[in-house]
């Protein structure tokens, strides 16, 4: 607690919707003196007169009054929608605030108007702190995991401040540290993000070829998925599946599932992650194609007329007797966990390169550990995660640590064989797919890339480089006589 | 011809590197008067002394000589770097301009770019054209695909001066065409490219099938691309993959491009199409993996350690006899037409998105009969885009117009065949993969994208919505008695 005053709060939060006030109880309900605000004072008002005695709060009108209620260095958390009411608040704070102080912004800023507000902030000798903040609602009022980034000093003042309501791995470690610089933090949550579509879309897939393929209901799926969640695949996610599945719909009896819109919403930060990665030259095949699949379901006039003009197609079902049909499920659960490892090990690929050109040098193997609870992506195997990653084996992608390696060639011939079979009857597995291409195309001593070389050098003189010696080369396509000529060295 | 004195040029270019030198030449061949300024003017006498006999060149050393060389309004079409560099000349040239004088950026601007800029000269009254220019080097000098985007006025100025220089489709028509106002034509020169990754892609698919599936030599495989050009395939870029396959090494005596070294480059356009399409919400799966797979070819680090450390995996051969060989060849050949016509109809449906967001009234029709020729995507089936949009049977997609359904249906069964062929085989084809995923993902009735929206009720109350009423949804998840909360209407 680094409050000197006991009028004086040690924190503040700014913004009292759902995730603000949340993250403020937390706070409170960890001994921490909290300062709040919201911009229009009603919802202030109500949140003191429904949570105001878990705590201490120091309730303000004004900016002003709020940054006053503050001890120093004062230390206020933004929970506002991203944008510009987020560049609205830090400029009504910085006016009030001093050298030395700290925002933290824990919304879903993009990383790089994150690059840009400390910029601007540091200018006024104040402290800015991009934070991702996984876990939704009730993360963070239990306990979230948390990925700050910003200065040294600032970490110090926030460090025992988040660890006190993060949430804690198994092993009792908070699930907070100091990621890097600047948009590290926002960075990082952003992949995470991504990473949470290719993971979804990928149970989506095993939940289509178990519904269309073998021809299950959900609460039978969902069983599978609870039986799962004892194995590799035990996560967050694969668990609320299993809960997703088994709900029935109360008005009609039906399974809840059968009775949503199959048309999946988004908010951006998966979308930011594949622009991101295509800036960065980084393939992330599983995460594009869970973004897209996305938008693909909500195109609502495109997938009428599909079903107006219907195309021909083979027939979904396997139809399986049951001993088959659990074999089958069998080989789902490997490919689902082989693609799985694919979509993190692209997503930990584009932290790492976008370390590089930012200059941030992110832990990787604590970045795992942080993940381990309190966000939506905590997984068992991120334990693993971070074994591999703290070995050194997983430098150059996790598909090489040992670990890692095993788990794929264990299942490499189970996810071949699902995918092939998903293909022979129609059902779209748009992420296996793409996460098996980047595989075999590792795998492969020489890739067709060659001739793409070839043509662009044809069409557009763009050069190539030659196997057996250096330099950039250019071949005289239509001369019949000169061949080739060298460009440069 | 709109000059109307004999002393001054009735189109000026600048920038003489080898586009701006070759639009020049053609603009000079077609009997237009043409000044030509270089940022150095050595550059400028080097030009005038190569090619300063094949018409009538007006050079300046400086800009405002530039202009003042140019009869009113006058046309200058910039062939300069994109970014800063078009800026400057942008800035240059407004200097010395007047109202009703029309800059052309015949560069790859980024089409936000060229919003920008005629925004800013459209206050000074000088008409900006963003022109998409296609078809290289030798495009530029015997007939390009022009894309140009800007007002009504300037094109009645430039339509004689382009349409005397662009290339002609078979039937006699020139490849240049109006497409809207402000960043219309470069958007659609960036699909274009967008296309032609997605294209090459396909191709350097197929030809990795027949190479380490069919074991076939390169001259061979050669072969196939140009009997394949006799068919619906017939495009230029299936025929000069015929040529690139068939050249030998002088040095080494192999074929070319065994000698190639197989990363591929890329400059940016097929990135900001899939970035761009992310923006927009539409799937271009195809063209995203194409760019990955580029990006994956160019990974030496990762490539490298796959190497070193190898996966096990399956063999490529599929070991065939020669009847078996030619059965599949055949195969091949479907699923790239298949995966083709799906490439083509995402990036016209990523048009389509743009044209409704930006207030463009593209004619699509129109579109694809200016690519017929001249351009690096120009294909015979063309024609057949063309008839779908001008019949009104390819407004939600193209895959839903006659033929191209048809010939999906035709090809449907060899396009699993193939893919299944190369998962089990581990010969990586994410363009076929994601583009059948894309086509199977349209025919489903129901996708698993409503379990994905019941997982994001559960962690984050995000809602859903219901296939038997109107609203928002929630469900309260982990509170037994309350089942279902209505959020709005």
């Amino acid at each position: 607690m680094t409050s000197q005053n006991e009028q004086e709060a040690n924190v503040g939060v700014v913004g009292l919707a759902a995730m603000g006030a949340s993250l403020a109880r937390n706070l409170a309900h960890h001994g921490n003196r909290v300062a709040v605000y919201n911009r229009t004072y009603k919802r202030t008002e109500a949140f003191m007169q429904e949570y105001g005695s878990e705590g201490v709060f120091i309730p303000s009108q004004t900016v002003k009054e709020f940054v006053e209620s503050l001890s120093v260095p004062r230390t206020a958390i933004i929970m506002v929608k991203a944008g510009e009411p987020t560049d609205q608040v830090i400029k009504e704070l910085a006016e009030y605030m001093e050298q030395g102080d700290i925002i933290v912004d824990g919304g879903n800023a993009y990383f790089e108007d994150t690059i840009r507000r400390e910029k601007e902030m540091a200018k006024l000798g104040i402290h800015f702190v991009g934070m991702g903040v996984s876990g939704g609602e009730e993360g963070a009022l239990n306990g979230p995991s948390m990925m700050p980034g910003g200065s040294d000093w600032s970490w110090n003042t926030l460090k025992p401040i988040l660890e006190s309501i993060a949430a804690k791995a198994p092993d009792g470690e908070p699930c907070v540290a100091h990621i890097g610089p600047n948009g590290a933090g926002h960075f990082v949550k952003m992949v995470h993000n991504g990473i949470e579509y290719a993971d979804m879309q990928l149970i989506a897939e095993s939940y289509d070829l178990m519904r269309r393929g073998l021809g299950m209901a959900p609460e039978q799926i969902g069983d599978v998925f609870a039986q799962w969640n004892e194995t590799e695949l035990d996560s967050y996610l694969v668990e609320i599946t299993a809960e997703v599945l088994r709900k029935r719909d109360e008005k009609t009896g039906k399974p809840l599932v059968d009775v949503i819109v199959d048309h999946a919403g988004m908010k951006g930060t998966g979308t930011w992650t594949v622009q991101t990665a295509l800036s960065l030259g980084v393939p992330v095949t599983g995460i594009a194609e869970a973004v897209f699949a996305r938008g693909l379901s909500d195109q609502t006039q495109l997938r009428e007329q599909a079903q107006k003009d219907p195309f021909n197609g083979p027939d979904a079902s396997l139809a399986l007797d049951d001993e088959a049909k659990q074999a089958f499920i069998e080989l789902i659960r490997q490919a689902l966990y082989a693609s799985k490892i694919v979509a993190y090990a692209q997503g930990f690929n584009e932290i790492a390169e976008a370390g590089k050109v930012y200059g941030w040098d992110i832990d990787m193997a604590q970045l795992a550990r942080i993940w381990r609870a309190g966000c939506i992506i905590r997984a068992k195997f991120l334990n693993r995660i971070s074994d591999a990653f703290e070995s050194g084996a997983a430098d150059v992608s996790l598909l090489f640590a040992p670990y890692f390696k095993q788990a794929l060639e264990n299942c490499e011939a189970a996810w071949r064989k699902v995918i092939a079979t998903a293909v022979e009857h129609g059902i779209p597995t748009p992420v296996f797919s793409s996460s098996l291409a980047y595989f075999d195309g590792l795998r492969a001593k020489r890739l067709p890339a060659a001739l793409i070389q070839g043509q662009r050098d044809l069409f557009g003189a763009h050069t190539y480089q030659r196997v057996d010696e250096p330099g950039a080369f250019h071949t005289l396509w239509a001369e019949p006589g000169q061949k080739e000529i060298q460009v440069s060295h």
